[in-house]
């Protein structure tokens, strides 16, 4: 209870204080430098140059306690044939199991934890790791891509491309198709309000060797998007069929950053405030300020609309875990594209975890509401 | 009959797949290498960049049907002094013509047609052909500059700055001047609500040595424009007076790109659905993603916006002939400027046809409203 | 009274043709290569490349009768040693009181100003001779920083961060702090509307050598701020106990730069008519548009927010006097990034006097509104 007592005291505090931490609050660090959820090398160097972009020392500047807990190491299976047109699946999935045990044991331990990839396979551990100790969290993925493919859908077979299927109960459970008609046998005159063409996409993700101990733990509604951009077609299908909440990039054109950023946390925060697993991909950004990753899309994020959607995040109090993955010295063309790569992912992180654009140091600019006043280590437990 | 019965299927398919072209349907592509409309020569090789870029293969992914009816050979007549301040009338008026018969000849033949520019003199060609087949068309004109200056008004004489003066009818008519009044005239207290200061701005279009086979075609309300920055003073004059609706950046910054998208598309398709010639200017954009052009003008269209743009024309179902001009390799600085705005013109192209950021593969997602049940061909003929 | 005349009869013209300068209208250019303000050597170079850059003839081109002024020359005391943290005060003192005096002479002479830094302590100078014609006068800052450090409380110790804090009379004024509270003594369940958090942040500012001349003149009502994104503690503290009335980027990204400087016009000239003093620091810019500068912060205003705001405060038709400062071309690390940066300040400062991005020239389009009648002559003598 005396734990428990002082992460209540820390709670309240940081809703008192306007979103800023307290000083006893604490920030964990974990890199995983692990690349072979995709083919391009260099993404396994993601988190020491976000850590020479000076990450510690920022974070140590909003005045939390960070402690860094280096990187993990990873084995490899000597061998590791493909399974169906899935790449190294043994490997991954041994990655992903070691990074979810130590996803778990820093959030058990009452740490705000920021894992850095690595690539977005690495997902798959970092929101099963954290849904160990909260099982009631809440996802917010922001990427060009929905990473939604499963092993038969997937063109390329990198398994970066797949982690939310892996974490999604619906997918393992028999598809509903009540809603879904053949259009072909469509006579009716009156257009239903939802009208599916049902094409036999593989729906159900199958057991890959190196994946058993990993069960479907998300509920597609605890589930948000930002940012897309480039979604496969049986992406677009598991997203369309599912009910999935995404906003593209097109819809942030139309609604704006504001609007978006509002109703995404609306849908997975409206009935219920739970802890926040903020999964950001740094191709989410425009290749023009995020050029040192590995599978840049045209027509990204604005820096202004990263930080905003981040801002909002730190804002609700609930931030549990995130990812900043996909950072590739390798890629960048010139070191300063690197550079300018890296320092946009702290950037993002300080953002999540409270650095404000308008300077607020310990002082209280709004009423806290009652959002502010959740407790979220009561949540986890 | 056959042929329109047939049309008929593939305009209702593709209204049932959401704006998704059916196998069917098909594209045309044809090249314009032309670039006596203006003095920078290196515009010419325009269709080769694009094509270069990648265009046929991104159409053809599309699901279309790509016929490549490869480069227009242009004749150039051996004299071509000026008449009074505009530079080659003979040459421009040729190639237009010839350009004029080819538009005319693909639309009738069923294709949605892509003309490669060259400078945007060819515009009076392509929309001239466009209107041959397709009388009631409008027309929707995406660049930083008007290009509705007369010959007497341009102050540069280049008849790429000229080519919508060609089409208007309202610029052959006599200008009505019930609303013009004289301010140094006016000495009235109440002012009235709209008042402009007349000036004697030639607005007759005179007859060109090369353009008697072109006669005004189009009328000032089925016209806008997007995106201008960079008005001449005759042009402002023109614009005004005639009332022609058109946003600049600054109508973009005030009010959004889905808001000037919606009105502008209704303005001229409000009254009546009716076939689209979308002509886009690569120099719409900002020279930051287009380099690779004659006319930069600082501030314009970001990427997310012209797709936007293009997105929301396809989804009319009505684009029947597209042009994309002013891509100039010889004007970028490096190679990588040609690339980036050759490459931005290919998503245009691509955006204009079907592509689309949320990734839409024959799945319905929307139900189809009665604009989209439009069948274009039945308009055209 | 001839004179008075005559300017009224400028001001109606003025407002008559829409915003548009009369050619009888004067604008006034003058230089302080002044850089004592900060520590970085080069800002001083700063009227020369905005001249280079063309700023006489696009003024001229805009139907002004330009008066360039030439450049201001700076005595430098030998000895200068820092006053507390403050470094420079005998220099910088001297150098904003002899600009003061020029911008007073300017103003009185009737011409519209503008003054090209050199670093942004000039500010005090700028806005105290202004004030000594105009003792109405507004102030809009547009800024990365708010530049409201006291000697006290900034970080840095350098006056370039501290111009705004000489200005303001409640900074010499007791605060009141009769809204102020302890939030730790703050047992009460009801949490009041405006809660701050005391600290002891000096925020008197004190008399500095060098700055006897210059006593507070503007009121904090009467300052408004667009574009910050870096605040010291210090500065928040002043900010949110004065009751300033400021907009970030995150503002401008939550509102858009429509409303944004709506409201910001607003809250200084919606009591009251009055001349405008536009101090433009072109930090505010992004970074990717302003690089040769020597604070530059990421996630700045774009080229057309920037535009934005300055054609907005064009058609008040109230723009008195306005600094255009910062630009320092030792910083940019590319001969084009330094033209870009120019260049740039040359676009805002013609933008600010009327420059269009639709093209108007001579002709009204709008209604001209009782705000445009006002004769900015008579609010200043």
């Amino acid at each position: 209870m005396a734990l428990r007592g002082h992460l209540i005291k820390i709670a309240r505090t940081r809703a008192l204080t306007g979103g800023q931490p307290s000083r006893a609050q604490s920030v964990a660090v974990l890199g995983a430098p692990f690349s072979q959820g995709q083919k391009r090398r260099g993404v396994e160097h993601g988190p020491k140059v976000i850590r020479d972009a000076g990450l510690i020392e920022r974070l140590s500047g909003l005045d939390y306690a960070v402690h860094d807990f280096g990187d993990l190491t990873f084995h490899y299976p000597e061998m590791d044939e493909p399974y169906m047109n899935v790449k190294f699946p043994r490997t991954v999935g041994a990655a992903t199991k070691k990074l979810s045990g130590a996803v778990s044991r820093a959030v058990g331990a009452g740490h705000t934890l920021v894992m850095l990839g690595g690539d977005h396979s690495l997902g798959i551990g970092s929101v099963a790791g954290h849904a160990q100790q909260c099982p009631d969290l809440c996802v917010i993925w922001v990427d060009a891509h929905a990473d939604v493919n499963t092993p038969e859908t997937s063109p390329s077979g990198n398994l970066h491309g797949q982690p939310v299927a892996f974490m999604l109960k619906e997918l393992r459970d028999k598809v509903r198709r009540s809603q879904v008609r053949n259009v072909e046998d469509d006579s009716s005159t009156a257009v239903p309000s939802q009208l599916y063409l049902f094409v036999h996409v593989p729906t159900q993700v199958p057991d890959l060797p190196g994946f058993s101990w990993v069960k479907p733990f998300l509920s597609c509604r605890d589930l948000v998007y930002i940012g897309l951009r480039d979604v496969d077609p049986g992406e677009y299908h598991i997203l369309k069929n599912l009910g999935i909440q995404y906003f593209t990039m097109r819809d942030i054109d139309r609604l704006g950053i504001q609007r978006v950023t509002e109703v995404a946390l609306d849908h997975v925060l409206a009935r219920k405030q739970r802890p926040i697993h903020l999964s950001f991909d740094i191709d989410a950004f425009d290749p023009s300020l995020a050029p040192a990753t590995g599978t840049p899309v045209n027509g990204g994020l604005t820096y202004r609309e990263g930080i905003y959607i981040t801002e909002e995040v730190h804002n609700t109090g609930l931030l549990s875990v995130m990812d900043m993955v996909e950072v590739n010295p390798v890629v960048g063309s010139t070191r300063a594209a690197v550079e300018a790569t890296a320092s946009l992912a702290v950037d993002v992180i300080a953002s999540s975890l409270g650095q404000t654009r308008e300077g607020a140091h310990g002082v209280i600019d709004e009423i806290p509401s009652t959002k502010d006043h959740v407790d979220t280590e009561q949540l986890c437990l």
